[in-house]
């Protein structure tokens, strides 16, 4: 196992734990609806879902249609609460990085992958390997933190009023691609940055058909509501492709 | 013709032609040699040039091959200088705006266009012009300014500390899409904004598959030599897309 495998960090859990116990949190408001909004009829389909976390789209998958389901992560720790919370006899939990996906034979209908590829190094490879597994007509659909996000190499987001406004986002080394080491939840998580152009131009490369780009922003009633969200403005949180495997 | 005409502003005019007259200029060093770069075989194609200003890359045209070269521009000024200084019996200029596409017949092999689209306010209406006027498996190419660029609403660029080195671009309201108004050369420069994923979903909508994504960068070599391009590590200047018409 990589040492990518924060989520088996006792700290990292419970504080990751607890943000997703929020259900005003920007991956259920923002992130889940633009994921599913990609999706196509999994009606009978096979899906693969890589970094399933504990599990709560592979249950989705399901309610929508999907024959079978594998949920694939590198944590023990997260796969332990999938099979308790999350489990069916047509989900299978594959305790297994995404770096590592060279001794799966199964080819599936679609791949999806929720804000997880950020902590990859080879997306070229990962890319390749997701082509490999995907049936001809196939999808890949992923979000993950957008490159305006990955891009920083420190932690100083934004600029400020003396009434607490935002002005803007202090962008920093967004042409500057690689490792970015953050502090979220605990120290040191490590990411990787890529620019928009080198996450399209290397699906390409690897023979996917780009279908679909997406920057989700929460309506206004939400930023009413949460005027942190009033940062998207500015900035949006995440990347979303839909990406098909044509032959 | 539309009040974006702003080359036939004399001192608009003036400005821009001293810029280009400035062999170090971005456009130079950084965007035509991406544009080229992008360029498919274009020997005995037929060429369509939207915004072609003065004619410099309808003459590239001719040179690596083209049959035949129609170059389009707004400006009437920009194309007396064209067919004074970059005429051919196998280019034609036409004084027209690119929104106004309607009553051409002709069919081309390869459309470019660099840095005007972003003067348009409906990008999906030349998205469809474009793939129209295209003969199947054709090309549309194109350079914008980076929607990192497009995006502010002011001109208040870069956060400098107090040796005047760049700290970090000052990014705002990269999510609201639509009319700037930009001090450039002049007041009162209109463009208009959109986000990554809007300029991709209307290409795709329009009928085209992406086949390649550039935000070129100056290399270090050239940063060395005019620290002004240092900026580059922060954010790109350009956006550069090739999008095909499959059938």
């Amino acid at each position: 196992m990589s040492n990518q495998n924060i989520y088996d960090n006792q700290e990292f859990f419970d504080g990751y734990k607890k943000l997703r116990d929020d259900p005003s949190a920007a991956n259920y408001v923002v992130e889940k609806p633009a994921l599913f909004s990609l999706a196509p009829d999994l009606n009978n389909k096979s899906v693969l879902d890589l970094g399933c976390g504990y599990g709560e789209n592979c249950i989705r998958f399901l309610e929508l249609g999907a024959r079978k389901v594998t949920g694939l992560d590198i944590s023990a720790k997260m796969l332990e609460m999938a099979r308790n919370e999350n489990s069916s006899p047509r989900i299978e939990y594959i305790n297994k990085s995404m770096t590592d996906l060279d001794d799966i034979t199964d080819k599936f209908d679609v791949v999806f992958s929720s804000l997880a590829v950020h902590y990859i190094e080879d997306f070229d490879k990962l890319a390749r390997d997701v082509y490999r597994l995907l049936n001809p007509g196939g999808y890949f659909i992923f979000s993950q933190e957008h490159p305006l996000t990955t891009a920083l190499l420190n932690a100083d987001y934004w600029t400020r009023n003396s009434e607490n406004d935002i002005i803007h986002y202090n962008l920093t080394t967004y042409t500057v691609e690689g490792e970015r080491k953050v502090a979220w939840l605990v120290d040191g998580v490590t990411k990787y940055h890529r620019t928009f152009s080198t996450i399209i131009n290397s699906l390409l490369g690897s023979g996917f058909v780009i279908e679909k780009m997406l920057e989700p922003v929460p309506g206004s009633d939400i930023m009413e509501k949460c005027p942190a969200y009033k940062r998207y403005i500015h900035k949006p949180d995440f990347l979303l492709i839909k990406a098909r495997k044509n032959s």
